[in-house]
């Protein structure tokens, strides 16, 4: 792809549904904003970090907040454009580009919009491949890169800028802003050269993206080998298919947790537990866990392929519970500390990969 | 007054205590922060708003926070002018002159601080003539004009803007922020022109406060007609004289909370009630208020004629209990809606000062 336009944005909406891992909230409104804008403006040239002036500043976006809310407060519309022109006007200077800060949910679709309505090209790029729930968990923290400057816009046009010392000061000022905004806001965080992301971020994140996107698709339309050339291209495996029994799901601190349980469908008595704040988090069977962040864990429904949020889990739902590998780098020790499911209060190690239930 | 000198600052330091009703914190930091300024850079131009370009950007700047927490975490000295220069930087311009917020406790301090190192005069006014807990209780909001942008400063040097669409929205943003700050934080908020304080602040209140502090140290002195003249200067009364048998005190929401109860010392069996949030706000006796906010409840110590906050608070003090006429704007039906009790959510009128208990 060396452009995104409107016929890109199902397979887009699709893989950022499974890169979501449950968060990122329901896509619909993000979508509508995108397919609008691309509509608006035409297609938005998809860049490498290399192709830009490296001292040129990129304009970094994701959706900030707890997904339950979004089903309830709708964007306007505007708040992509005017966190990221805020940004420019904060920081005095004026950008080339457009990075998308998750490749999950809404987080995928709002840089592409906004990048439409500024006559700016996207970067082929982010700084998790996934989603996470919050803003330190990036490749970018691991590389010393300030959050700072963060900008926040709410859908009733408040604005917030955070500037703090640390990225877990940040990250908390932040939260206690978005709270108190509605539990939602867009976000513009980690502003970075183009050399930045060169160096840092995490290459073809949004073509990753839109090819899980077009195999979710394939499932979708009954493909024979849709799971299989899935599986292949991510190195993925589906760990369990299985019947929701048991469904715990509140908002607590800016947050969506809880725990989703599947009894499975075959009568081998097994059971699975999704534990996620916002996103799943940790995925295991009898106590023992099987998939574990940063790895990611995808729910998606058995008849219909789509990925399922986590408010969207309902019981009785039927789902296809699939396991893709993280990022390499962030399989690096400070990787898994930083996202591992002790950084999350799980009392546990990582599980490797495939480690365990192969 | 023309300028405001290190000689200057122990009156001012008194008068903000009995302005600050309770609230505002201990003052003792802020003091030693403005008299180093003072002593690095010299005394401060005091000048009214009409003095100054009307054209030019006022600095305003008040403590923001709950005061329990003042006695934990100490300025570290910066953070006055981090605010106001943060200001400067995000409108693009600078200040002519720093404008205190309100004239009760640190915030009365602060703002002569910042103008010493910034080098520029303080002005002789403010925006509510006391201590308020909400940043919306200003003379500014009845005028029409917006907190924002609001600059928060906190004292590990993290920094949040707030530009929200109604006053209201910008006390709710910036009170969540300086919660996550450690519930304390210098705020630089209402940037106006000297037009617009010349037509909607209230002058001469540091003026005032000094006043009143000359007043109070006069009392602490053993002057005979201590409590007269201060009386005359500023119409108020005393309206009770008893000892703490009660307190109780909690901090909610990023405010400090309570209430305190005092038997009168002359064996006539009396008891007064004041309720505080921040400041104190009402002072009844059997249930009947006799002197309820927007006026002032200031509680002296018997012996020393020290202000109190409800911080320094403790069982078996023994108290003057002190009240002054609001401002007269404050005594109009929107400065009623807007700062007397039903707007604090005590389901009671406003009293008239000296209506009841003469």
């Amino acid at each position: 792809m060396d452009e995104i336009t409107i016929d890109d944005i199902p397979a887009l909406t699709l893989g950022a549904g499974v890169l979501a891992t449950g968060g990122g909230g329901e896509p619909f409104v993000p979508r509508l904003m995108v397919e609008e804008a691309l509509r608006r403006h035409g297609p938005v040239p998809l860049v490498q970090p290399g192709d830009l002036d490296p001292d040129g500043l990129l304009l970094p976006l994701a959706v900030v907040g707890a997904p339950t809310a979004f089903a309830e407060r709708f964007f306007n519309g505007s708040e992509p454009r005017a966190a990221l022109t805020a940004l420019e006007r904060h920081l005095g200077r004026k950008g080339v580009g457009v990075l998308p800060i998750e490749v999950g949910g809404g987080s995928t679709l709002l840089p592409i919009a906004a990048a439409a309505e500024l006559g700016l090209p996207v970067v082929d790029a982010d700084t998790m491949r996934r989603a996470f729930p919050r803003g330190e968990l990036t490749h970018f923290h691991l590389a010393g890169i300030s959050a700072s400057p963060i900008v926040l816009v709410d859908t009733a046009d408040n604005l917030v800028i955070v500037e703090a010392t640390d990225n877990p000061t940040a990250e908390r000022l932040a939260r206690a802003a978005t709270t108190a905004m509605g539990m939602i806001a867009v976000g513009a965080l980690y502003p970075v050269t183009a050399a930045q992301a060169a160096a840092h971020a995490i290459h073809g994140s949004l073509s990753y993206c839109a090819e899980i996107g077009r195999h979710v698709r394939a499932i979708q339309e009954g493909a024979a080998d849709g799971y299989t050339a899935l599986l292949a291209a991510t190195g993925g495996r589906i760990v369990f298919t299985g019947k929701i029994v048991d469904l715990n799901r509140r908002t607590e601190g800016g947050w969506a947790r809880g725990t989703v349980t599947l009894d499975d469908l075959d009568g081998a008595n097994r059971t699975l537990r999704v534990d996620f704040q916002n996103e799943n988090l940790v995925a295991g069977e009898d106590g023992l866990p099987l998939v574990t962040t940063p790895d990611l864990i995808s729910l998606l429904d058995v008849e219909t392929g789509t990925p399922m949020t986590t408010e969207t889990l309902g019981y009785g739902q039927r789902l296809t519970v699939l396991a893709l590998p993280a990022h390499p780098r962030w399989h690096e020790p400070d990787g898994i500390e930083l996202a591992g499911p002790r950084a999350f209060g799980y009392d546990l190690d990582y599980v490797p990969f495939g480690g365990h239930g192969e």
